[in-house]
């Protein structure tokens, strides 16, 4: 549903919705058993909740496409994640939990090899461990500009983030990224008309980074991709008219949902900590997002066995979920993550909504072949949130 | 479908299509016996045309929407709902079938009542009865304004319909509700650039009506909303090349098909009297959108087993309507009206197509799990007016 229509009819109650996301969720056949980790996990409670919800499947972005984390929870949280794209920059930013202000441009760096000619030998500079990382981005946080802030944070091996904060800047700059062996990095350039003063002031800096990294190889430079400002979008309060909150661990996923307007409750990463700050929190939200990442990280490492196994843990800790009695809940994931692939996959995301006023269907269990028979279908992940107000008595009737 | 591509696909023939409308068909399981209304009505025809039909669901507005009379049938007569929208003084015009003549602006009024002051205590004048309502409408029909025609006609309680006639009249008029009490209603303002003249005018009308109303109470003021014009739509005998009827006895429904280009055949309240203007008209029409309201009725008064007999009747009768063997028959409701919840829903609608160019399922009865087996899965609703044209083999071939 498109946001204007979700303003224009969103309307206040005392209803709760939770959606709870197993990262990954989405299985395939293990080519052993035919049976997918949804198939092959205990999962008594999650199956009840099957048998008395309505049942489907998600497509989080498109036919065939494999979403990243942010597009596949955009699309849960209401967003259209074709339309409420984040720059490069910014979800890098989001990612380890720097509180970007609205002026403030981000872009994500890679730290790379050049050799004596400055040609670009390696784009990732061997993959420097995240400590060596760290050591890096402290030294380039020394560098002054005037007129501007400047922020340099480490991310993960060879990436880390730079935001440039102060009056006036502009996120129109190109990547400095050639994206191929051999060239040399590229100096900043505007892409647009405002981009030309932020341009020069990324230069400026970028020629004091090379100075500082000199000697340092294999980073002995780096290179900044998608150069971004925070998006101003229509916030889920104000939108869905929904007291919105977050119980997420990771920073990456607290960043998307406080991009969005929620607040991130402060959780710890175990899920009995997410229930804990579920039931605390309980009477302050009409809507809570819960986040439990380790479905993906077993299949993301193609670990068929501990994927089952977490979908058994989650399945024996439902219940301190359905105890408080969520006028609407619903239970899916944010993409596949099939651990015979040991990636993202393009699935549709297995999905069930419990409500007293949801309709019927057979579906006996809760895995990727019962759910077949679910009354929902397969249906855009963009539209679990308005189905799930319809459902929590929180949407008017559209026309008369 | 879009129109555009309707009217490029559309071809004539001699073959009939019927679409025969359930108001507020799908339902829900009681909390009791666990079966929706069709499950537990007996409908062995219905049951019999399901077997030898193309079954599933339509989605009338979209997913989690619930929609209103108007977006529901537009979207079965092929108009999609979210564009096609109609002011709310033409649809309260035309669900007392006014004849709106294309210049004419109306607005829908509610009398209201005031204080010694001007501010509003009531916005329905405690919903006085239809008749005292009638009155008030017959003495502000007597108010005169120079150069403009006026019509004053009463719907129900409260509710009226005000029509302004005269040349060069705009819609661009803002409501004079407040919207709250304790305050006055505001005065007429425009809300575009060609809306002063007209809101003078509604204005001078409106110190007429305030002294004509004077003493009334608690019906001592009025209130107007929703200043429209009748739309201009493409008309479905020019866009989809059929020769359209409606058989319908309320005024709503013949507003709204008239409004898309139909002929309103005037027709009794009862289903058999649906069944003789159908029978009588069968050699003039290609298209009959044949409207059955008690089912509607029934579910909004929360009335589940009089919905049941009302689906058992029109299980009865239905063979009048298949006896006249329409190449296409399609039989659905505009939007589900679950007597559970006494009003209607979001919830996808029961479909089912017959032809003998449709494709088989294992659906061996009418209802709301059965159909879940559907060939035709869960589409919107204004694909089916598209649907019912291919297999009536009026619509030619898209690229060579």
């Amino acid at each position: 549903m498109d946001l204007e229509l979700v303003r224009q009819l969103a309307q206040e109650s005392d209803s709760k919705i939770v959606l709870f996301v197993m990262d990954g969720l989405g299985g395939l056949p293990h080519p052993e058993t035919g049976r997918t980790e949804l198939e092959a996990a205990w999962t008594p409670h999650l199956d009840n909740i099957a048998r008395d919800s309505s049942c489907g499947f998600t497509i989080p972005v498109g036919i065939g496409i494999t979403p990243g984390s942010g597009p596949g929870h955009l699309a849960l949280f209401g967003y259209d994640p074709l339309v409420y794209t984040i720059g490069r920059g910014v979800l890098e930013a989001t990612g380890i939990d720097f509180e970007l202000q609205p002026s403030d441009v981000a872009a994500r760096g890679n730290f790379c090899t050049i050799d004596g000619e400055g040609k670009i030998t390696d784009r990732r500079a061997g993959r420097i461990p995240t400590e060596k990382c760290a050591e890096l981005c402290a030294e380039l946080q020394k560098i002054k500009l005037e007129g501007v802030q400047t922020f340099v944070q480490p991310v993960r091996e060879h990436r880390f983030v730079l935001v440039l904060r102060g009056d006036s800047l502009s996120d129109e700059v190109k990547d400095t990224d050639p994206e191929r062996l051999g060239a040399k990095p590229l100096a900043a350039e505007p892409s647009g008309q405002g981009g030309a003063a932020t341009a020069a002031l990324v230069n400026r800096w970028l020629g004091e980074a090379q100075k500082t990294l000199a000697g340092c190889e294999p980073a002995n430079m780096l290179l900044l991709r998608g150069f971004a400002r925070r998006p101003d979008w229509p916030s889920m309060p104000e939108t869905f008219k929904l007291r919105a909150a977050a119980v997420a661990h990771y920073p990456m996923y607290r960043g998307l949902a406080k991009l969005v307007g929620m607040e991130a409750l402060p959780v710890g990463p175990a899920l009995e900590d997410s229930i804990a700050t579920l039931r605390e929190n309980w009477g302050r939200f009409d809507y809570f997002f819960v986040h439990y990442k380790y479905t993906d990280t077993a299949g993301e490492d193609g670990d068929y066995d501990r994927k089952v196994e977490k979908l058994t843990e989650v399945d024996e800790a439902i219940e301190g979920i359905t105890g408080l009695e969520p006028d609407v809940l619903m239970i899916t994931g944010d993409h596949s993550t099939p651990a015979i692939m040991a990636s993202h996959s393009w699935h549709p995301v297995p999905f069930m909504l419990r409500s007293k006023w949801g309709r019927a269907d057979v579906c006996e269990s809760f895995n990727e072949v019962a759910l077949l028979q679910g009354c929902l279908g397969t249906f855009p992940a963009k539209e679990a949130l308005p189905l799930a107000m319809a459902h929590a008595g929180r949407l008017r009737k559209f026309g008369a």
